[in-house]
This record gives C-alpha cells, sequence and structure tokens, in this order.
C-alpha cells in the first residue's frame, strides 16, 4: 500500500477555519485562542513533537475573519514558517516576566473589537496550556474584553475528519495491523513482559511508525487487571492473557486498538469471553452509521457484555489525539456523522478482577461503517509454550 | 552496567511530601491540588502512558499534613492502588455533567477548614490540566476557601534529584549514548531522514529504553533551519549536517542530549562550529557547582559562542519532563544545589539560517559537577558516502 501524501493541501486549512468562523459568528465570538497541540495544529498544520517540553507556551489566534495569526516562542519561527500562515509573531521564550502575554495580548487587541468576546476551549478533553499566573495576567490586560467558552466549537469541528485526515489514521491502523500479525517472533512463554512492549515498539517502528505514541499491556492468568499499566519484567506464563493495545502515529494521526493472545492454549473462559469480545465489536459496528449515536453503539455492545453501569467507556473518537471526541457512554448522545473516527472497545470481567478488552477502529461512511484496522475474526492467537 | 531498581521506596515519596508540606505551612497553604502526569507521579508514584489520552482529569491532594489522596477515574484504581497511598477515591470517568469535580471538591472540603488556602502549580513549566469550565465549577463549589499559586513548591522540590532519581537519569543517557554509538549503522549518504528516525529509535529500545518520549533533529547543508522539525524523507547528502536529538526515557525519567555527524568530511565552517560548541559546553561544566547559577553558566557559554541576546537558551533542567525547572539564560539566577539534573546546550550560528546546537547532561553534586552522557570529544563523527 503507497502511504498517503504528508500534510494537507491549504485548501484544507482554509476550509477548517471557515467552518470555524461561521460558527463563531453565531456563537457571537470575535476570536478564538488556542494553546494546545491539537488545536493548534488542526488550524496552522504545525506538527513537532516538541510540545513534548512544556517550558514554553504557544498561541494561536482564529479571528472573525481572516487567516489565523500565530504568536509563538522564537524557536518555532522556522517550522511555522513552513505552514500555510502568513502573520507569525514571535518573542524570545522562555521569558521570566513576559513569556508571551503582552505579545499576545497586544495581537488580540489588534484583531477584536474593545469589547469583543474571545472564545477559548473550554470543554471536556481540552484545558489551557499555559500557567495559570500567565492566564490571569492575560485576563488582566485585556480589560474590557471578555474570555468566554468556545461552546465547544474546535472540539466539534474536529470530530468530523476529512478524507485526507481518515487516509492517515488507516495509514497509521495499517502498520499497526502489520505489527501485531508479527507478535507471535517477539513473545512466547518465559518472555519478560518488558522485553515484549520494548520489541513490539521495535516491530510499529519498523512497519513505518513515525512514533509510538502509546502503548500499554498487561499480561495475566485468565485476565488482567487493567488496561493501563506500564510493563514489569515479569516472564509470561501457560495460562497468561497477553493484551498489547497501541497508538502508533503517523503524520501526526494516531491509531488505538489492542489486540489479546494466549499463552498455551486459552482457559475455556477466556476463549468464550474473546468470543463475546468480538460479537460485541460486530454489533457495535453493525450498528455503527450515520444518524446513530454513541449511546446505541454502548447499547449494542451492552447488550453483548453485560458489564452494567460501572463497566466504564466502550470506544471513543480518534484522530490527532488518542482519545477524542465522543464517548461510547449511554449519556453520550452524538450523532454519528460520516468521516467520524471512532475505537470500538468492548470490556468483559473474566472472573472477578479480571479484565479482557477488545478494540478496533472505524470510520463512518454515507451508508454505514468501515474499519480502519484489519477486525479480529476466529480464536483467540495462541503464543508458543517452551518446548 | 546493571540496571537501578524500578519505582522508589516509600521512604522516599514520604520524604517529598515533607518538604512539600512543611513549606506549605511558610506559605499558608492547607493544601495543594495537583493535576498534571509529572505533578501527582512525584507525589504518588503512579507511573503510565495513560496521560497521552486526555479525555480525564486527574487529581491529587497533597494536604498540610498526613498522606496525599488520589481523586482518580476508576480505570485508574487498580494502578493507583499498587503505590503508597491509602486513601484513593474514584468516579466513572468520562461523566458529561460531573467529571470527577463534585468529588474532588468534597475531598478539598474534607481536608481544608471552611476558608481555607488551596495551592495550584500556577507558574512556568506547568499548567491546570482540566477544562477550563470544570475549573469554574470547583472554584465555585469551593465557596469561602480561597484557591492560590502554590508559590512554586512542586518546582522547587521537583528541580533537587534524589539519588534514585539520579540513577534514572543516568541509565537513560546510558542507554542514548549507546545509540549514539551506534548511528553510523543507520545513517549514510544516500538514506532518508524519516528512516534514519526510525531506526534511530529502534536503536534507543534495543539498548534497553521503556520508550522513546521525544525525537527531533535535522539534516542541512552546512548547518539546519531549526532544532524541533519531524524528519522530511530527504535523503542525506554529502555536506549534510545531521543532528538527532533524543529524550529517552526509562522509569519515567528522561535523558536530553543531541549528537551531529556529518556525511562526508565536514566543512571547514562546520568542524569550527563543532569544535566551538564543545569548548562552550567544557566551559559551563567547569563553571557548573553548587552556588553558581544557571545565568553563570550562561555567560560561561556566551563568552565563547558569542550568539548575542537572541540565541536561546543554552540548556535547561531535566527530570520527568524533557525539560523542566530551571533556564540556562542571563535572567535566571536560580542558584545551583547539589542533585540538580541540567543539560548543557549551546548553540551557534554557522552561517546566516544555518545552527548547530551540541547538548550533553549533568547531575550538580557537591563539589562540582558529573556527566550523564559520555561527553562528546574530538571531532565531528563523519558518515559514510557511497562508493
Amino acid at each position: 500500500m503507497t502511504p498517503p501524501p504528508r500534510g494537507f493541501a491549504e485548501a484544507e486549512f482554509r476550509s477548517r477555519v471557515t467552518r470555524i468562523q461561521a460558527k463563531m459568528q453565531s456563537s457571537g465570538l470575535d476570536a478564538i485562542l488556542v494553546t494546545t497541540e491539537p488545536e493548534v495544529r488542526y488550524v496552522t498544520g504545525f506538527l513537532t513533537r516538541f510540545w513534548e517540553s512544556p517550558s514554553r507556551p504557544w498561541f494561536v489566534i482564529v479571528p472573525a475573519s481572516g487567516d489565523p495569526v500565530a504568536v509563538i516562542p522564537s524557536i518555532g519561527a522556522h517550522l511555522m514558517g513552513q505552514t500555510w500562515l502568513n502573520d507569525i509573531r514571535t518573542w524570545p521564550s522562555p521569558h521570566p516576566t513576559d513569556d508571551g502575554i503582552g505579545l499576545v495580548s497586544d495581537t488580540l487587541a489588534e484583531f477584536t473589537p474593545p469589547k469583543g468576546r474571545i472564545g477559548v476551549p473550554s470543554g471536556a478533553e481540552t484545558h489551557l496550556r499555559m500557567p495559570l499566573k500567565a492566564w490571569a495576567e492575560l485576563q488582566s490586560r485585556l480589560g474590557a474584553r471578555v474570555f468566554a467558552a468556545d461552546d465547544d466549537i474546535l472540539r466539534d469541528a474536529r470530530m468530523v475528519k476529512s478524507p485526507a485526515e481518515i487516509a492517515k489514521s488507516r495509514q497509521a491502523c495499517a502498520i499497526a495491523n502489520r505489527a501485531f500479525d508479527r507478535v507471535s517472533q517477539i513473545a512466547a512463554e518465559g518472555v519478560p513482559l518488558d522485553q515484549v512492549f520494548r520489541h513490539f515498539q521495535t516491530l510499529c517502528l519498523a512497519e513505518g511508525a513515525d512514533w509510538v505514541g502509546y502503548l500499554a499491556g498487561a499480561a495475566g492468568q485468565g485476565g488482567y487487571g487493567d488496561v493501563i499499566s506500564p510493563a514489569t519484567d515479569t516472564p509470561l506464563a501457560v495460562g497468561d492473557v497477553l493484551m498489547l493495545d497501541t497508538g502508533c502515529v503517523w503524520d501526526g494521526y494516531f491509531c488505538d486498538f489492542d489486540r489479546n493472545f494466549s499463552v498455551g492454549p486459552p482457559m475455556t473462559e477466556v476463549a468464550t469471553a474473546h468470543s463475546k469480545l468480538l460479537e460485541a465489536t460486530a454489533a457495535a459496528f453493525e450498528a455503527a452509521k450515520p444518524g446513530a449515536t454513541a449511546a446505541e453503539l454502548w447499547a449494542a455492545i451492552e447488550a453483548v457484555v453485560r458489564g452494567g453501569p460501572d463497566a466504564g467507556r466502550f470506544g471513543h473518537g480518534l484522530g490527532m489525539q488518542l482519545t477524542e471526541g465522543l464517548s461510547i457512554l449511554p449519556h453520550d448522545h452524538t450523532i454519528l456523522r460520516e468521516g467520524m473516527v471512532l475505537t470500538l472497545e468492548p470490556s468483559v470481567e473474566v472472573s472477578p478482577g479480571r479484565l479482557m478488552v477488545h478494540e478496533e477502529n472505524i470510520v463512518i461512511t454515507a451508508t454505514g461503517a468501515e474499519y480502519l484496522s484489519d477486525p479480529a475474526t476466529g480464536d483467540l492467537p495462541v503464543l508458543e509454550c517452551r518446548p
């Protein structure tokens, strides 16, 4: 498979900003200020792992009309200069007394009326990425202007993906698929779990991941205690269920799915649980189409797994972040639309305190859904025991 | 080299909390509320890559006396249960109307007097990791209690590392050293830069990294335009300077240093620049000792590289984050203390718009400093040209 092109055409960014600005008008916002990595990247295309450094704040302003303006540390000027943005303002950061607040407040003042309303993403799954002290200073500098929630405009815009975005997620999924297909090369009875984790990341890179943004998993007799733990050096043992859950990144887009393996032949209850997980995933996939709701996908899964109200969410949106947008939960009534990328992630309790979780990635199409991951079928794959 | 033990003894966490609580008393704080990954981990030991998911807020409360209390999504209960904390309160998250705010406000109310002061990390290099809307709700629920800056108590506590923390950074550095020693196996004329990035991450994993939290770099004729870019697929060419800058993670602690390579024999100005970078690093290393300031290290480097005021910072603190704590800048007068882990990171402009940057990691000792990375010496390493 030929990888899709990297980056996006300028027209795609213009279309994103036009949609955002249309909603800003309905919401009465004169600008939106964004500070987090995915939000900045969504409107600019600025892609770097440098966000791993928390030392500097970054700002992008989407005005009511016209192109976005970047107000960023000078260390980012060269890379931001390669995006579609023309108005890029920089300051030498870190700075002990004014780390960009003077510049961003002047720029906001330039692009908004004196009593203007400035939207800031304020809802679920986002935060303000700047020191609280600097936030207080920014509000104080802007006097009569009001900072308000952005009415989830950024979140909603990001939830429906373009074909170019979907192609990147599909590529990330294809990479992880190929890595999962090779797990029997790196995992068997006696191999320490931390070595499995290390080698699995190597497989993801070998298959084309830009980086492995996320890897969690577990191994335990007849299931595992949780799905977020780092690896220990405990060797895999016969009867263990090994689960690997990865977020490989390709051109800034994540996959997020897992696979389970049995070390030696699975216990009956493990095999049963695995079948139930696949059945639940298939039921959610059947229910997934434009007009259905996240809650309906939850109900389709719950009808199979019968986890009860405390089972946690059974999937979520996916894109530039490992998890974003909707949650597959009984109270999330988000209506599915063509272009949404989701995970389906049922879980079952095999025995008290022992879980199994299965996860696939899908995209909502005009008439239904399509798998981005190669969906697992059949029996739980069995890893080798020592001869 | 045998790796150090993973995790920390309970006594280490108790000592951290005792120091924090002593400063809270001086600052008149009845509790500190932390929300970010390194801050939560510093007081609890909770280590997971699950923070990559932004969907759920996490809270830890350090009361004026007694052990910290975790108020976290139920998906984290099993893993948090393996830390030294006993008081772990959970809610089913994500939740659309009350994603933990009721529980964390009740818990804060339990541990603070009715007009108490609650500290929140608010200064440089931190932020509040929760939705702004939820923050407003939390403040409103706690009525007469005041949220205040934590006077950088968390930041200052984290700046001086324990021997066990230093051992983890040393291990991360040793892993990256071994990977850098193998770069000639993966990089030569004609190899696309993105392949070099992918293979370098594989080397880091092969040498023992838990994961590769950061990789940036560049390749360009006679230097590069910036140091934060992701890789392109441009093949390495004779005359390129290749720079790889990595943050490998071992047991949750970063290294952060880079190496430069010349594809074929280096241009004279590149060789000169490299020598100057090593000389500047050595000068800063000589100046690094308890009682010296960050600004003095900057001056030692600046005396060699003569970059002027816009050259950016020449290093920073390092630990659970790729960058944390002090900045090697003329206005940062932080006094160096035994146990601080730093990067020394001089840069020079080889020609207009063409940089070279060199970076090493050190720890401040009782009498001076010690390298954690194997310091580069001698000439710029040369990568193979096609035969």
